[in-house]
């Protein structure tokens, strides 16, 4: 179906398939010690400005993010994160099934507010009965948000200067990560995000490959025997290359980030059609994912010609769906969007 | 380098790959509702004669283990399993780590008998204090088991009647299943395999795929809301296409089999030319993994030379090693082998 | 200290302090096998008319949330409660180290609304990625809330309905019970709330016991193997008698009920003589907790004198703070309460 | 019923029943912040000779080792005990509930061998790919064991060394350690045990108490935010003056020590009395429990009489069972044993 329902609809950007086809019979050991995800990670490091970070290939976001919070925080704590993050909403409980509790606090435009955060962890240590509570042991943020909002540089020193002061880490959840670094309206760039962050990923399942995500550690935060923990978490994948190939593609020539760009492009050509179109917008971003509000009527028009996420009901009669470019939208793409809008 | 080590040091067979590159363009929905995941659904269940079972498709061997025993057995009950079986020896303890015990008997040649899970069963439940005891469950083989031996039609059949005796599942890992179903000496067929098992699952990842394994369930095994289930372990794939395509690649045309076959001849021809070479064997078997014992000095010689696993020691003096075969082993690595012993 | 800050802060009734110096040397078996535990299940069944419930005795009440919750549930559901509830706040994560997400919802004066329950559940289902979220799958309630307020017939009734329809147990954790049903402002019998609860738990260590909860399940509902699970869970108490006895005291001729209402009519004293003194109240309530507003200087004066509970801050120079009675408050406290006044 | 069968029949030894009842009406705050526990504390550690250690009380010996082995391993590691250890048989999976593995090594007369850990050890860290096992992380004995056996110094010397040789925990399941400190036949002093365990704990529940088990750290092993944990497991007493007060009057002029000697008293006499009678040992030991070979129609005449544990069968026609004194048994009792014998 023609779709713009969410950025991973299509396989692999051709050459991270390519790469796959390339390097399929070169024997190689499994468990993530090929030369590519060696390779990959060298080329992560670099492009993130973090020579000494340490890196680790996952395959999906859900995984890796209860895998990252269930192994930096002791079991008895929790981590915050804005009442609209994934981890809150739409993983299935994943975080609670390792023991965690999420401490949501009330999201702006998606995103986590360093002041919140601050009086949250204030109003929680004033309290004399907190050794009955979770002890908040983390902060989680996504960028882009699950509404294709970004923060800003300062928002993130804020945020990262609240967990300095708690001794907490900082983990950001990048599962969208190329379309926030490539939008036109950021100052975050990716070594100020590697400095700020304690953790993060960089998405690849959204961002042009079949699967994977590329965690990235502040050194010393890795944990110890953390092959061991992703094995128990049923998170290892035996043949590596998978990851590894994948990422080494994504990383060579910056690939990553210009494919991000087409996306961004793309939705910003969006944007105007459905502007000169007359739509209304429940939320416009900088990012690949832009929130349109249709009324019943029009809805009902468009659900068999084009693909699109409902997102919410907006009142009565309106309702908010999300259109998402991707590395793989093109202008045919927006011109047969053009002719259906 | 050059090497037997193992099952999973090549990418995936060529027809995987290509259906993977044909397929990568067309738009389909995530998380296992593309068109390529129900048409291999369909497959593998045509061909294990099971029209109404249900197929599930998931990333690895370790993750399919704990989330199919954690979702199959209640939170107090263990599982059963050979000492030697997989679960208990070498993936992290992921069963544990999801609550349940690993409730270990001993192996016979890396097999589960079904006279001693009996014996076990009646010493426990004549127990009187048995409710201050882990249940038992659930029993776990592994087929072809971590010793590359097989179970025959008749013992499947006393272990499925002991299990339906107890009213538990019969749970089988058939991570290398192709190589057990492809074997020259083996009675035990698709179809009997499906009537005997409650859940099993056909590897994808050493037989083949660059991952993937495809549980299969016995009607009315599989639990409700398993994709929530799925979800929550962190085991769902966005891009379920990866697992849906490749899959149906492999049973298309008797693909899965037909590879499977390969590694079966190759082993076979491997076991003449050590045994031509003087070589002792720890232990022969019918499927593509052969277990050889290696004077020290013959172990230090060859290391260099050709990739093989370390197993263990078995005396002072000598060490058993596996050579393993797979779909991806040619004549021309044979003869290499041949200069080299 | 002189305190009011809890109703924990004493031992036993004296009559439950009788009993177990009565049957002390009487020999008896362990794990609830004792003549004790049998009477107590049997009086408590009567005391709700519930003859046909099961009836289980535990220690303490995040024990016993944890445990109701974990072996009612399935491990991929979650519970709704109010966001005051003691196991969204108080218990340390207790719920979630079984691994289940608390849903919480707005409280309306530490109550759960039937209405707002019914429209998240709708929502939730009406939402078409459901099956990526966290399944409600029980209702929790406490009842007095930890605001000390009491849900009406009609509100219980409304919340039941909820649960029949989207065919969830409702739990009442009753960890104050007796407070409850001995209030002079409530229509909420005994029975009635045996026959609306799925499962509920009569509160003993905070109202005349050293320890121990009596959970009572509607007839088919307590979870096979629960005395396994309890083991399991490290809730198992080798001398059960020490619960049987203490709960076969409580409910000897209306004990339990007898000391319920001598808090209950403490607290009115208590509260006409906040009012006579001119204290602002922040919520009166018709049980055994009564919230009052204190002023900055008020509380300094206070502080050393009489025990209290620090609730939280309700403005710049004013806290909300908790005064509680029990069932060994005595005229004699509240004359000496007056005094400092 | 006239009773051997273990050492939890009774109620609390009469002084630990009086100390409930002379402190009942004293206001105390409660969760272990009353002025008994303190003392408690103080008391124990004097008893050990370990006056920097930590104390904390728990309830149960379930509860406690689950706890235990939680918080002070890492989630990915296991913990070796014997195969006969409580943790691995009668626990229910506690262990595993809170996903850890057991590694059973097999038991010597119930006891774990310093030199088949080190060479358990040894083969574990040998083996390439022990990233993906369970990494031991503490070894966990019981003392007396369960089958009322001691180690002697040098054998817990020797465990120690191993121990802080793989930098893990050494922790001693205590649940029966009075009859242990009191036999005839041990040259392991309180002290010496405090010094070569990282982590044990002071049996109540058997010996005196209603419950109740006094969990000495090492100093620095206590983890931090411990009390947190105890209420996330649901082992917190709200009134934990029922533990404070039991230990404080266990630990008050040697009541615990004393106690513990007569159920050694008690226990010798009974061995004679059963060698006099002519009576088969399966095992006689140093401690509170012997294990009798019976025939079973010996055994069906003594049934009805008195009660005993059947431990296991031995042969066709013989069946080993347990006898057991404790702090309540009585010249009275062997007496009336003597006349069914």
């Amino acid at each position: 179906m023609f779709s713009f329902e969410c950025d991973y609809l299509q396989g692999a950007h051709p050459k991270v398939l390519e790469a796959l086809c390339e390097t399929n019979r070169i024997t190689q050991p499994g468990y993530g010690a090929d030369m590519w995800w060696a390779s990959a990670c060298q080329k992560i490091k670099a492009a993130f400005s973090a020579p000494d970070h340490d890196v680790y290939l996952l395959t999906g976001g859900t995984q890796t993010n209860a895998l990252i919070i269930d192994s930096l925080i002791r079991p008895y704590e929790g981590v915050i994160s804005a009442d609209t993050g994934h981890i809150n909403v739409h993983e299935a409980g994943a975080v609670e099934h390792t023991g965690h509790k999420v401490l949501a606090l009330p999201h702006h435009d998606g995103k986590l507010d360093a002041a919140d955060v601050k009086a949250y962890l204030e109003t929680f240590y004033a309290d004399g009965t907190w050794t009955h509570m979770v002890k908040p042991g983390m902060v989680y943020i996504s960028h882009p948000t699950e509404y294709g909002t970004l923060y800003t540089a300062d928002e993130l020193k804020a945020l990262s200067a609240v967990c300095q002061e708690y001794d907490m880490p900082l983990f950001l959840d990048g599962a969208r990560l190329g379309y926030g670094l490539a939008s036109n309206d950021t100052d975050v760039t990716p070594a100020l995000l590697a400095q700020l962050c304690d953790v993060f990923y960089v998405g690849g399942t959204k961002v042009g490959a079949l699967c994977g995500e590329a965690v990235v550690f502040r050194p010393g935060v890795m944990p110890a025997q953390f092959a061991t923990i992703v094995k128990q978490h049923g998170a290892m994948v035996a043949k590596g290359r998978l990851l590894g190939v994948q990422f080494d593609a994504l990383f060579t020539d910056g690939l990553y980030f210009e494919i991000s760009k087409n996306a961004i492009d793309m939705a910003q050509k969006m944007k105007d059609l459905f502007r000169r179109k007359g739509y209304a917008f429940f939320k416009e971003t900088a990012t690949n994912q832009q929130f349109v509000l249709l009324e019943d009527a029009q809805m009902a028009r468009l659900a068999p010609l084009v693909g699109f996420s409902v997102w919410e009901k907006a009142d009565e009669s309106h309702t908010v769906v999300r259109f998402a470019t991707s590395w793989a939208t093109s202008d045919e793409d927006l011109a047969k969007l053009e002719e259906i809008l």
